[in-house]
């Protein structure tokens, strides 16, 4: 375990963050989620749940497993990465405030991520375009469009809110769909996308909190850390916005 | 939950059996392993652990808790699914064995699974070759070679123990590796296959139970079920057992 002391030979410090750096992720997103312990070497622990027991009773008994089957305490982790949301209002904010308690109190960096964007990151090398579907209830989606590019995932739109049917305008090729919408919208994607509509296997359809961990890792392992003070969910956009579809730049704000 | 009542309406018992069984998953077969529960809703809790714990110790504790979360008993469980390996022999004794005890007890159908398939069904739609690979130790790898066609896996290989020389021979095309045997093998890997080698992120690299209900539950929906007094690890091929290569037919043995 790195105990923070320098003593690794021939790498520098930002090698070691690359090599050693455990980071906790938290997804509290939908009602599948979890906690994991990533570091460099891979998965130390994902422990994935999906109950309808609220947020508030089950997630620091998770964390605390998690830390007692590591074998360590809260003072090990080095950085800890949270899903932002999209997804479930309550959900998000007693994650997100979970994992600002615990860095506050201990002083590690934290980052937030999209949760379209982890969980398009438990698909990788997807031969087809990746598309994360949340029920965002009154009768919407909240999504956003993903393409594998050799070992990268790149985002082809911004997260945003739309009816199904605008969503269904927007595809055009083979897509694969997951997430929790899939549970109220899969017929629906199905028989008005034919064969352009594709579905993972079961055990992989939802959330991951170590692709939670994974993705903030990489930010906090360049040294980059989120505003605690600012940091905030994504909760739902307007229900007037569009998905936008986007260039090979960057993805545009809704 | 589903209590064994027929009572659901214009479904076949086959067909509710497709929508609801529920099955539990048990990975032993390497270091990172654990305990899932997968109904045809999808996962109910996925529980990934990769410490130095034998199984001995982590295994029923984990399977109380999955149980516990998920807010049921055994007698719930409608079928079992295990890893037979390859992989640690003490492992894989002991994960079968808790299975066997579990199935016999309550009455359960349990199957037996590849844990190398397992492993390459955590990679849906990927656009490459995928080669899990274990550490098979006295310089060995458990391998073998599977493809995604359209949402199904297709096996190229069976299952084989060889050198890594004899691996990396058969590979001529892209192919993404996965498993422990990365933490040994993967800059060896990478050295002499190039860019032929592919690896998915850190959270992607290793098995999930989750995969291996769900491997096991596509049989044990159709009314399949293993033997319990014949089931056995698969731990080691001979070691001068050789990977080979096959036609588009089924797979051959060794």
């Amino acid at each position: 375990m790195y105990d923070g002391a320098e003593t690794f030979v021939g790498v520098t410090r930002l090698e070691y963050r690359h090599i050693a750096m455990l980071v906790m992720g938290i997804d509290t997103s939908t009602m599948q989620g979890g906690v994991a312990l990533v570091s460099g070497q891979g998965v130390i622990c994902d422990y994935t749940l999906n109950v309808k027991a609220t947020y508030s009773e089950r997630l620091l008994p998770l964390i605390d497993r998690a830390l007692q089957d590591a074998g360590i305490t809260v003072s090990h982790v080095e950085g800890f990465a949270v899903a932002l949301g999209p997804g479930s209002f309550t959900g998000l904010r007693i994650g997100l405030s979970t994992a600002k308690g615990l860095a506050a109190a201990g002083g590690q960096p934290l980052v937030g991520v999209s949760t379209l964007e982890a969980m398009a990151g438990t698909l990788p090398f997807c031969a087809h375009q990746i598309c994360p579907i949340l029920d965002a209830r009154k009768g919407e989606l909240h999504c956003a469009l993903f393409r594998c590019e050799r070992d990268r995932l790149v985002r082809l739109t911004d997260d945003g809110t739309v009816a199904p049917d605008r969503l269904f305008s927007r595809i055009q090729e083979p897509t694969v769909f997951l997430g929790d919408g899939l549970m109220v919208y899969q017929e629906l994607v199905q028989s008005q996308l034919n064969e352009l509509a594709l579905f993972p296997p079961l055990a992989s359809r939802g959330g991951r909190a170590a692709a939670v961990a994974e993705l903030g890792r990489r930010r906090l392992v360049q040294g980059h850390r989120d505003d605690l003070a600012h940091l905030a969910p994504q909760y739902l956009r307007p229900s007037e916005a569009e998905l936008k579809i986007l260039g090979s730049v960057a993805p545009r704000a809704l």
